[in-house]
Protein backbone atom coordinates (compact mmCIF):
# COMPACT_ATOMS: atom_id res chain seq x y z
CA UNK A 1 0.00 0.00 0.00
CA UNK A 2 1.47 3.12 -1.18
CA UNK A 3 2.16 5.92 2.04
CA UNK A 4 0.26 9.20 1.00
CA UNK A 5 2.31 10.87 2.91
CA UNK A 6 5.40 9.12 1.26
CA UNK A 7 5.95 11.46 -2.17
CA UNK A 8 8.41 9.36 -4.50
CA UNK A 9 11.82 10.96 -4.96
CA UNK A 10 13.06 13.10 -8.01
CA UNK A 11 16.67 12.30 -8.39
CA UNK A 12 16.73 13.87 -11.83
CA UNK A 13 15.52 16.36 -14.26
CA UNK A 14 15.73 17.46 -17.49
CA UNK A 15 14.06 19.48 -20.06
CA UNK A 16 13.61 17.50 -23.38
CA UNK A 17 11.56 18.79 -25.88
CA UNK A 18 10.69 22.51 -26.00
CA UNK A 19 8.14 24.37 -28.38
CA UNK A 20 6.57 27.97 -28.30
CA UNK A 21 3.69 26.76 -26.42
CA UNK A 22 4.47 23.11 -24.51
CA UNK A 23 7.97 22.65 -22.70
CA UNK A 24 8.36 18.98 -21.94
CA UNK A 25 10.77 17.37 -19.00
CA UNK A 26 12.08 14.35 -18.48
CA UNK A 27 11.82 12.82 -14.24
CA UNK A 28 14.11 10.14 -12.90
CA UNK A 29 11.81 9.41 -10.03
CA UNK A 30 12.41 6.31 -6.92
CA UNK A 31 9.64 5.47 -5.32
CA UNK A 32 8.75 5.00 -1.40
CA UNK A 33 9.36 0.86 -2.35
CA UNK A 34 12.39 1.30 -4.14
CA UNK A 35 11.09 0.82 -7.90
CA UNK A 36 12.71 3.00 -9.92
CA UNK A 37 10.73 4.98 -12.58
CA UNK A 38 11.09 7.47 -15.83
CA UNK A 39 8.44 9.75 -16.47
CA UNK A 40 7.87 13.08 -18.78
CA UNK A 41 5.41 15.74 -17.66
CA UNK A 42 4.79 19.44 -19.24
CA UNK A 43 6.15 22.44 -17.12
CA UNK A 44 3.26 24.68 -17.48
CA UNK A 45 3.03 28.37 -16.80
CA UNK A 46 1.26 27.88 -13.39
CA UNK A 47 -1.02 30.74 -14.17
CA UNK A 48 -4.76 28.93 -13.80
CA UNK A 49 -7.45 29.34 -16.31
CA UNK A 50 -11.03 29.67 -15.55
CA UNK A 51 -14.13 27.87 -17.11
CA UNK A 52 -17.95 30.33 -16.47
CA UNK A 53 -20.91 28.58 -16.91
CA UNK A 54 -23.27 31.57 -17.87
CA UNK A 55 -26.85 31.72 -16.93
CA UNK A 56 -29.07 34.62 -18.84
CA UNK A 57 -32.08 33.97 -16.96
CA UNK A 58 -32.75 30.89 -13.98
CA UNK A 59 -33.45 28.27 -17.02
CA UNK A 60 -30.95 29.11 -19.54
CA UNK A 61 -27.28 28.07 -20.20
CA UNK A 62 -25.30 30.03 -22.50
CA UNK A 63 -22.64 28.10 -24.11
CA UNK A 64 -19.99 28.60 -27.33
CA UNK A 65 -19.32 26.74 -30.21
CA UNK A 66 -15.29 27.09 -31.03
CA UNK A 67 -12.67 25.71 -33.22
CA UNK A 68 -10.77 23.19 -31.56
CA UNK A 69 -7.15 22.45 -33.23
CA UNK A 70 -7.02 19.32 -31.35
CA UNK A 71 -9.60 17.41 -33.07
CA UNK A 72 -9.59 19.89 -35.79
CA UNK A 73 -13.40 20.92 -34.92
CA UNK A 74 -16.07 23.13 -33.70
CA UNK A 75 -17.03 22.14 -30.36
CA UNK A 76 -19.52 23.31 -27.83
CA UNK A 77 -18.80 23.98 -24.47
CA UNK A 78 -18.12 26.83 -21.68
CA UNK A 79 -16.18 30.02 -21.94
CA UNK A 80 -13.00 29.50 -20.67
CA UNK A 81 -9.36 31.43 -20.59
CA UNK A 82 -6.28 31.69 -18.73
CA UNK A 83 -5.74 33.90 -15.85
CA UNK A 84 -3.45 36.99 -17.11
CA UNK A 85 -0.87 37.83 -14.84
CA UNK A 86 -2.12 39.64 -11.79
CA UNK A 87 -5.83 39.17 -12.55
CA UNK A 88 -7.69 37.53 -9.82
CA UNK A 89 -9.56 34.23 -10.89
CA UNK A 90 -13.20 35.91 -10.65
CA UNK A 91 -11.28 39.28 -12.78
CA UNK A 92 -10.26 36.47 -16.10
CA UNK A 93 -14.10 34.96 -15.40
CA UNK A 94 -15.56 38.44 -16.08
CA UNK A 95 -13.54 39.46 -18.22
CA UNK A 96 -13.89 35.86 -20.75
CA UNK A 97 -17.33 36.35 -20.53
CA UNK A 98 -17.54 39.59 -21.91
CA UNK A 99 -14.66 38.48 -24.83
CA UNK A 100 -16.51 35.35 -26.31
CA UNK A 101 -20.10 35.96 -25.26
CA UNK A 102 -20.77 39.96 -24.58
CA UNK A 103 -21.55 40.03 -21.32
CA UNK A 104 -21.00 40.48 -18.12
CA UNK A 105 -21.88 39.25 -14.67
CA UNK A 106 -22.53 40.90 -11.60
CA UNK A 107 -22.98 37.42 -9.33
CA UNK A 108 -20.27 35.35 -9.95
CA UNK A 109 -20.07 32.06 -7.73
CA UNK A 110 -16.97 29.81 -7.46
CA UNK A 111 -18.19 26.34 -7.85
CA UNK A 112 -15.52 24.26 -7.86
CA UNK A 113 -11.88 23.60 -9.17
CA UNK A 114 -10.52 20.94 -11.35
CA UNK A 115 -7.09 19.46 -12.49
CA UNK A 116 -6.34 18.77 -15.96
CA UNK A 117 -4.62 15.48 -16.78
CA UNK A 118 -2.76 15.56 -13.13
CA UNK A 119 -0.61 12.78 -14.66
CA UNK A 120 1.36 15.19 -17.09
CA UNK A 121 -0.18 18.65 -16.37
CA UNK A 122 -0.22 20.98 -12.88
CA UNK A 123 -2.88 22.97 -14.53
CA UNK A 124 -5.84 24.26 -12.28
CA UNK A 125 -8.81 25.49 -13.47
CA UNK A 126 -11.55 27.38 -11.10
CA UNK A 127 -15.14 26.85 -12.32
CA UNK A 128 -17.50 29.59 -11.67
CA UNK A 129 -21.56 30.16 -12.47
CA UNK A 130 -22.19 33.77 -13.59
CA UNK A 131 -25.53 34.99 -13.08
CA UNK A 132 -27.33 38.45 -13.11
CA UNK A 133 -25.46 39.26 -16.97
CA UNK A 134 -25.25 42.72 -18.81
CA UNK A 135 -24.32 43.58 -22.01
CA UNK A 136 -20.57 44.36 -22.08
CA UNK A 137 -17.83 43.26 -25.14
CA UNK A 138 -14.51 43.40 -24.31
CA UNK A 139 -12.30 42.61 -28.11
CA UNK A 140 -10.59 39.21 -27.10
CA UNK A 141 -8.03 37.27 -29.44
CA UNK A 142 -10.23 35.12 -31.11
CA UNK A 143 -9.94 34.84 -35.02
CA UNK A 144 -13.63 34.80 -35.29
CA UNK A 145 -16.73 36.13 -33.62
CA UNK A 146 -18.00 32.91 -31.49
CA UNK A 147 -20.95 31.07 -32.38
CA UNK A 148 -23.55 31.54 -28.67
CA UNK A 149 -25.57 29.12 -28.24
CA UNK A 150 -28.39 29.09 -25.60
CA UNK A 151 -29.83 25.88 -23.76
CA UNK A 152 -32.47 25.12 -21.16
CA UNK A 153 -30.75 23.62 -18.21
CA UNK A 154 -34.00 21.16 -17.53
CA UNK A 155 -32.80 19.66 -20.97
CA UNK A 156 -28.46 19.01 -19.98
CA UNK A 157 -29.78 15.50 -20.68
CA UNK A 158 -29.93 16.64 -24.38
CA UNK A 159 -27.02 18.97 -23.93
CA UNK A 160 -25.16 15.50 -22.82
CA UNK A 161 -26.01 13.65 -26.13
CA UNK A 162 -24.76 16.15 -28.50
CA UNK A 163 -21.89 14.66 -29.99
CA UNK A 164 -20.45 18.54 -29.76
CA UNK A 165 -20.74 18.82 -25.79
CA UNK A 166 -17.97 16.31 -25.40
CA UNK A 167 -14.75 17.97 -23.38
CA UNK A 168 -14.32 16.86 -19.85
CA UNK A 169 -14.35 19.96 -18.03
CA UNK A 170 -16.95 21.33 -19.59
CA UNK A 171 -19.48 18.32 -18.87
CA UNK A 172 -18.09 18.55 -15.45
CA UNK A 173 -18.98 22.10 -14.62
CA UNK A 174 -22.71 21.43 -16.24
CA UNK A 175 -23.01 18.58 -13.60
CA UNK A 176 -21.66 20.89 -10.66
CA UNK A 177 -23.50 23.85 -11.72
CA UNK A 178 -26.70 21.61 -12.05
CA UNK A 179 -25.64 20.13 -8.15
CA UNK A 180 -25.17 23.73 -7.14
CA UNK A 181 -28.50 24.95 -8.08
CA UNK A 182 -30.36 22.30 -6.59
CA UNK A 183 -28.28 22.89 -2.98
CA UNK B 1 -20.97 34.40 -37.23
CA UNK B 2 -19.19 31.44 -37.59
CA UNK B 3 -20.60 28.46 -39.31
CA UNK B 4 -19.96 24.71 -38.10
CA UNK B 5 -19.48 23.44 -41.12
CA UNK B 6 -16.49 25.81 -42.53
CA UNK B 7 -13.41 24.70 -41.25
CA UNK B 8 -10.71 27.00 -41.13
CA UNK B 9 -8.07 25.31 -43.61
CA UNK B 10 -4.50 24.35 -42.79
CA UNK B 11 -2.11 25.50 -45.15
CA UNK B 12 1.16 24.01 -43.36
CA UNK B 13 1.72 21.67 -40.39
CA UNK B 14 5.21 21.02 -39.01
CA UNK B 15 6.49 18.90 -35.93
CA UNK B 16 8.45 21.62 -33.83
CA UNK B 17 9.21 19.43 -30.72
CA UNK B 18 9.53 15.52 -29.81
CA UNK B 19 9.96 13.83 -26.92
CA UNK B 20 9.34 9.86 -25.72
CA UNK B 21 5.71 10.66 -25.15
CA UNK B 22 4.49 13.34 -27.22
CA UNK B 23 5.07 15.28 -30.69
CA UNK B 24 3.93 18.90 -30.55
CA UNK B 25 2.99 19.98 -34.30
CA UNK B 26 2.96 23.80 -35.38
CA UNK B 27 -0.72 24.26 -37.83
CA UNK B 28 -0.78 27.53 -39.80
CA UNK B 29 -4.32 28.20 -40.08
CA UNK B 30 -7.08 30.25 -42.55
CA UNK B 31 -10.58 30.78 -40.93
CA UNK B 32 -13.34 31.32 -43.34
CA UNK B 33 -13.48 34.92 -42.59
CA UNK B 34 -9.97 35.20 -44.23
CA UNK B 35 -7.96 35.67 -40.64
CA UNK B 36 -4.85 33.31 -39.98
CA UNK B 37 -3.22 32.07 -36.95
CA UNK B 38 -0.67 30.20 -35.81
CA UNK B 39 -1.29 27.35 -33.38
CA UNK B 40 0.21 24.33 -31.75
CA UNK B 41 -1.27 21.16 -31.02
CA UNK B 42 0.00 17.52 -29.58
CA UNK B 43 0.42 14.84 -32.01
CA UNK B 44 -1.39 11.74 -29.90
CA UNK B 45 -1.31 8.03 -30.62
CA UNK B 46 -5.13 7.83 -31.06
CA UNK B 47 -5.22 4.91 -28.88
CA UNK B 48 -8.05 6.15 -27.21
CA UNK B 49 -8.54 5.71 -23.27
CA UNK B 50 -10.95 4.50 -20.42
CA UNK B 51 -12.00 5.38 -17.15
CA UNK B 52 -14.05 3.06 -14.66
CA UNK B 53 -16.13 3.57 -11.89
CA UNK B 54 -16.14 0.82 -10.26
CA UNK B 55 -19.25 -0.64 -7.43
CA UNK B 56 -18.25 -3.11 -4.77
CA UNK B 57 -21.98 -3.00 -4.14
CA UNK B 58 -25.20 -0.71 -4.72
CA UNK B 59 -23.92 1.47 -2.86
CA UNK B 60 -19.89 1.44 -2.45
CA UNK B 61 -17.56 3.26 -5.58
CA UNK B 62 -14.13 1.99 -5.59
CA UNK B 63 -11.28 4.50 -6.20
CA UNK B 64 -7.44 4.90 -6.45
CA UNK B 65 -4.73 7.15 -4.81
CA UNK B 66 -2.04 7.07 -7.36
CA UNK B 67 1.66 9.34 -7.67
CA UNK B 68 0.82 12.15 -10.76
CA UNK B 69 3.89 13.46 -11.65
CA UNK B 70 2.60 16.34 -13.38
CA UNK B 71 1.49 17.86 -9.69
CA UNK B 72 3.87 15.72 -7.61
CA UNK B 73 1.55 14.60 -5.77
CA UNK B 74 -0.78 11.61 -5.08
CA UNK B 75 -4.62 12.37 -5.99
CA UNK B 76 -7.35 10.28 -6.03
CA UNK B 77 -9.51 9.67 -8.86
CA UNK B 78 -11.49 6.26 -11.06
CA UNK B 79 -8.90 3.24 -12.32
CA UNK B 80 -8.47 4.17 -15.91
CA UNK B 81 -5.52 3.76 -18.21
CA UNK B 82 -4.51 3.94 -22.49
CA UNK B 83 -6.80 1.26 -24.89
CA UNK B 84 -4.02 -1.44 -26.17
CA UNK B 85 -3.97 -2.37 -29.44
CA UNK B 86 -6.12 -4.32 -30.78
CA UNK B 87 -8.12 -4.21 -27.52
CA UNK B 88 -12.05 -2.82 -27.45
CA UNK B 89 -12.78 0.12 -24.91
CA UNK B 90 -14.69 -3.02 -22.90
CA UNK B 91 -11.73 -5.34 -22.77
CA UNK B 92 -9.56 -2.19 -21.58
CA UNK B 93 -11.69 -1.19 -18.93
CA UNK B 94 -12.24 -5.38 -17.45
CA UNK B 95 -8.16 -5.42 -17.60
CA UNK B 96 -7.28 -1.96 -16.04
CA UNK B 97 -9.39 -2.96 -13.26
CA UNK B 98 -8.17 -6.15 -12.50
CA UNK B 99 -4.73 -4.31 -13.01
CA UNK B 100 -5.29 -1.43 -10.48
CA UNK B 101 -8.07 -2.73 -7.95
CA UNK B 102 -7.74 -6.39 -8.83
CA UNK B 103 -11.26 -6.86 -9.51
CA UNK B 104 -13.28 -7.96 -12.66
CA UNK B 105 -16.73 -6.75 -13.98
CA UNK B 106 -19.20 -8.82 -15.07
CA UNK B 107 -21.53 -5.62 -16.13
CA UNK B 108 -19.89 -2.68 -17.59
CA UNK B 109 -22.43 -0.13 -19.03
CA UNK B 110 -20.99 2.49 -20.91
CA UNK B 111 -22.08 6.10 -20.01
CA UNK B 112 -20.04 8.99 -22.00
CA UNK B 113 -17.08 9.47 -24.25
CA UNK B 114 -15.43 12.49 -22.94
CA UNK B 115 -12.97 14.68 -24.82
CA UNK B 116 -9.24 16.36 -22.83
CA UNK B 117 -8.40 19.88 -23.82
CA UNK B 118 -9.74 19.28 -27.74
CA UNK B 119 -8.26 22.65 -28.30
CA UNK B 120 -4.74 21.03 -27.99
CA UNK B 121 -5.02 16.99 -28.14
CA UNK B 122 -7.10 14.66 -29.80
CA UNK B 123 -7.66 12.31 -26.76
CA UNK B 124 -10.36 10.55 -26.77
CA UNK B 125 -11.69 8.70 -22.86
CA UNK B 126 -14.44 5.85 -22.76
CA UNK B 127 -16.37 6.23 -18.88
CA UNK B 128 -17.78 2.80 -17.80
CA UNK B 129 -19.46 2.10 -14.74
CA UNK B 130 -18.88 -1.35 -13.38
CA UNK B 131 -20.97 -3.65 -11.51
CA UNK B 132 -20.48 -7.42 -10.69
CA UNK B 133 -17.35 -7.16 -9.29
CA UNK B 134 -15.03 -10.49 -9.05
CA UNK B 135 -11.41 -11.03 -7.54
CA UNK B 136 -8.96 -11.23 -9.91
CA UNK B 137 -5.72 -9.85 -10.62
CA UNK B 138 -3.58 -9.09 -13.36
CA UNK B 139 0.06 -7.26 -13.27
CA UNK B 140 0.10 -3.63 -14.41
CA UNK B 141 3.49 -1.69 -15.06
CA UNK B 142 2.32 0.69 -12.07
CA UNK B 143 5.49 1.15 -9.79
CA UNK B 144 3.37 0.31 -6.62
CA UNK B 145 0.45 -1.11 -5.27
CA UNK B 146 -2.05 1.42 -5.72
CA UNK B 147 -3.95 2.46 -2.72
CA UNK B 148 -7.59 1.27 -2.90
CA UNK B 149 -10.37 3.83 -1.37
CA UNK B 150 -13.80 3.47 -0.87
CA UNK B 151 -16.86 5.61 -0.81
CA UNK B 152 -20.49 5.84 -0.13
CA UNK B 153 -22.02 7.12 -3.49
CA UNK B 154 -24.44 8.98 -1.17
CA UNK B 155 -21.95 10.86 0.33
CA UNK B 156 -20.89 11.92 -2.98
CA UNK B 157 -20.63 15.65 -1.82
CA UNK B 158 -18.32 15.04 0.61
CA UNK B 159 -15.95 12.93 -2.23
CA UNK B 160 -16.23 16.73 -4.52
CA UNK B 161 -14.67 18.40 -1.13
CA UNK B 162 -11.67 15.92 -0.96
CA UNK B 163 -8.63 18.52 -2.08
CA UNK B 164 -6.79 15.38 -3.70
CA UNK B 165 -9.86 14.77 -5.60
CA UNK B 166 -10.00 17.09 -8.33
CA UNK B 167 -9.06 15.42 -11.55
CA UNK B 168 -11.65 17.10 -14.12
CA UNK B 169 -12.26 13.38 -15.75
CA UNK B 170 -12.83 11.89 -12.55
CA UNK B 171 -15.38 14.92 -11.22
CA UNK B 172 -17.29 13.72 -14.55
CA UNK B 173 -17.60 10.27 -14.47
CA UNK B 174 -19.01 10.62 -10.63
CA UNK B 175 -21.53 13.45 -11.53
CA UNK B 176 -22.79 10.94 -14.84
CA UNK B 177 -22.71 7.88 -12.92
CA UNK B 178 -24.51 9.47 -10.57
CA UNK B 179 -27.12 10.65 -13.56
CA UNK B 180 -27.14 7.36 -14.62
CA UNK B 181 -28.08 5.28 -11.61
CA UNK B 182 -30.58 7.71 -10.91
CA UNK B 183 -32.50 7.04 -14.07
Amino acid sequence: MADKNQLPTITHRQQVAKSNLFAIEQIDLTFSNGEKRQYERMIGSGRGAVMIVPMLDDETLLLVREYCAGTHSYLLGFPKGLIDQGELPQQAANRELQEEIGYGSEQLYQVSELMMAPAFFNAKMTIFLAKQLYSAELEGDEPEPLEVVSWPIKDYKELLQQPDFTEARSIAALMLVRDFLEN
